[in-house]
């Protein structure tokens, strides 16, 4: 069964929409207001809401609902499931908490709202979640800040990490197709939405925060099933002695040590994440195409940065390209005298756009080369900016005709920020350090190893 | 002998001082323009340069020079040398390439020009190099962005690494002490740095660079020697088969492995960092006080987070403390019944100034605890930003008086810019993800660690 009404409702229902700004059903409206379907504020006391007019249950509400996102006292929870299911509602997402992670009395309630909605073909997302988005269509279900639009489809376990990365990653230029919080987990699951997820076209690569699963066998079925057509990133929390303990509060984990969990992962086809960093850096690679090997190219302007990320791709178990000799020869001619024309090449400070360019498509055309990253300090002639640099790399990209990865690693902060969007908005993903871009490629090589198992 | 010349000159001279903006004389310059002390530019066809007087040589300026800074075609940096050593110049910086990095022939000159040097007393840093700066002066003695002001002295091997990195943090807002670039290291070596940046007030703690050492000897007793007053953290770059092959092109390294580059730090007393992100995060740590021993407490409003944080703390060595019986007695009453005062402290996302403040301070005075993260996800009440949060940290820690790390873990984005800069501004370092944070706590410990061997 398709989950499509969760992230493209033609209609919403806000139950709880509120006129206090201390309440989450105040965020939740405001944050939906801008959703390009109908929505409607649905208030016990209230006759207008944010404006708008304001419903006392779904049921009053003169139009056919898909989705009804509950923000109320947990109380009230219940009838107003009831009230969704009466009003034939597809889907709910219960943002209020206090349900199976406070307790026996909580789960007895959650399981008792489930077998309702069950009965009646509702699926709802929660209970105790942050809500979800849908970038393509500026759905924000949440009451927290709208992630940038991106490639990677984003489920997160813990709602409150989740925000914390929306908010970080605002700050920082990095996008999401899809973000969901999926709390309690009641009653959609992960391995639901990665079925999901596998089939939007907005979505590259799902990225997941996860820390107990009710059914680890559901979870490697889904990733093995949509293997090819999405990699699945996990970023597994609790992991240590201390650590899972501390997800203990959490329900039904998969009992086991990291050994299984990463065995399982294996199994899954899942590719690991080991911080939040990783997580976000790995996900955001695969715009890229997948690599055939392991051999990878470092091009860049200065030395420091190749040594450092040569260094990241050999923890990482990847190898650094042998080029041919007439590869060498042509960046013989390309490039100055002094600068180094082995792997990785040092084009030093000079190198411009045009070098760039030459340089990036000379080596992609190399068969020794399964994958490059492309580095770019703040270049050091007055006035310049990196722009010329990226746009020397996209020519390169386009000419060279090849189906190969390209990673940039662009340190310049403010500077490198224009150079930055061209080429994400040509699907390039770019990072910051050596540690991020050589990550991004190990999550693509690993993906394609997969395909050998 | 002190290098205070090249840190905190009262008169500097830029030879290769520049109107055309195309030129590295033009930006250092510029820079330098702010400076609080004197700066005389030099060049040898402009009578005014950026509407300032300038001079032929250096022996024509009409002052006593402490500093050169020379960033003039190669062919005539010898006879600058010579120029600066006539004129009684105490140090000059070699901006312009072209020395040993690039042969024997710019070997010979590069030594011919520091025997030249050493027989006046003139100290050279490069050449080959991006410069000086000192953030508490405003000496901005390189043709690079002025790095932002902070704790950490940072001595980086690569200029174009070192470049990209302060672009980096500038956007980030994270600042350094002082910044070298060192190149060649012809005269001016990184020991004879790390020993005066020992007895820099500024500075807390020195973040180095490195790809080869000519002595591997004096560095390790530099470190030694100035433990008790600073910690020096290092990147090794080169530390791969691959990486290290990358760094042939740079002179006299120290030979060996990885092992033994590790068994040297280890002597050394240094702390080893594995990236760029964890070179700064355990660097900025050392505002802080040391830790007695390495059990450490977390506090956290996001369960997600406080796993995370766990994990990771784990994966370093470090281990979670085991509150005494009144401290979970107290976190009881202070916290509502479904958070977890057991470590790490759960306060739910409700927690605000108050909870920071109380648990806090409860948990610093617990004698089990050695150390501190305090963790922060944006909080989801309405309009609320988490500077109240900030606030009741530095209460809590102003109570206690007790001489014990607190590390900031602020997951928020552009909404904990206010908190970060409350408690950065109070000494308090702030990071943004969890492998920051235990990688700064990792880094207090290890350098405690060091003081029983």
């Amino acid at each position: 069964m398709s989950l499509d009404f969760f992230f493209n409702p033609k209609s919403i229902a806000v139950i709880g929409a509120s006129n206090n700004k201390l309440k989450l059903g105040y965020e939740v409206f405001k944050n939906l207001k801008t959703y390009e379907g109908r929505v409607y504020p649905v208030n016990i006391r209230e006759s207008v809401v944010q404006g708008v007019k304001a419903y006392r249950s779904v049921l009053d509400v003169p139009d056919e609902i898909d989705l009804a996102v509950i923000v109320i006292p947990r109380g009230y929870v219940k009838q107003a499931i009831i009230d969704c299911c009466k009003a034939g509602v597809k889907g709910a997402i219960v943002i209020t908490g206090g349900f199976s992670e406070t307790g026996a009395e909580g789960k007895r309630l959650e399981e008792e709202i489930v077998g309702i909605a069950r009965e009646h073909g509702l699926r709802i997302i929660g209970p105790n979640c942050v809500g979800v988005m849908n970038t393509s269509v500026n759905l924000n279900a949440t009451f927290i800040m709208s992630a940038r639009k991106g490639y990677v489809a984003f489920i997160s376990q813990s709602g409150a990490l989740g925000a914390g990365i929306i908010y970080k990653t605002v700050r920082e230029g990095i996008g999401f197709s899809k973000f969901v919080s999926v709390g309690n987990m009641a009653d959609v699951s992960i391995d639901e939405l990665i079925d999901y997820l596998a089939d939007d076209e907005e979505t590259k690569a799902i990225a997941v925060y996860l820390e107990g699963l009710r059914s680890g066998r559901r979870f490697i079925e889904a990733c093995r099933r949509v293997y090819s057509k999405k990699p699945v990133i996990v970023l597994k929390g609790g992991v240590g002695v201390y650590g899972s303990r501390a997800t203990q509060s959490h329900t039904g984990s998969l009992a086991g040590s990291p050994e299984i969990y990463n065995a399982a992962f294996k199994q899954a086809r899942v590719i690991v994440s080991r911080n939040v960093t990783e997580l976000l850096s790995m996900s955001r690679a695969f715009t890229q195409p997948r690599p055939r090997g392991s051999r990878v190219a470092v091009i860049t302007n200065a030395g420091g940065v190749g040594v450092l990320v040569t260094d990241e791709l050999e923890r990482r178990g990847l190898v650094l390209a042998r080029f041919s000799s007439e590869t060498i020869n042509a960046l013989r001619r390309i490039l100055p005298p002094i600068a180094a024309v082995n792997n990785p090449v040092d084009m030093i400070a000079s190198a411009r756009g045009r070098e760039y360019y030459l340089v990036t498509k000379t080596i992609l055309r190399d068969n020794s080369v399964d994958a490059v990253i492309v580095a770019c300090v703040v270049p050091t002639f007055a006035g310049m900016t990196p722009t010329e640099h990226a746009e020397g790399v996209l020519k390169a990209i386009r000419e060279a005709r090849v189906k190969k990865p390209v990673i940039g690693l662009f340190m310049a902060g403010e500077v490198s920020l224009e150079a930055r969007k061209l080429l994400e908005n040509n699907g390039i993903p770019v990072y910051e350090t050596p540690e991020e871009a050589a990550s991004a490629i190990e999550a693509l090589c690993k993906h394609s190893l997969y395909r050998e198992v």
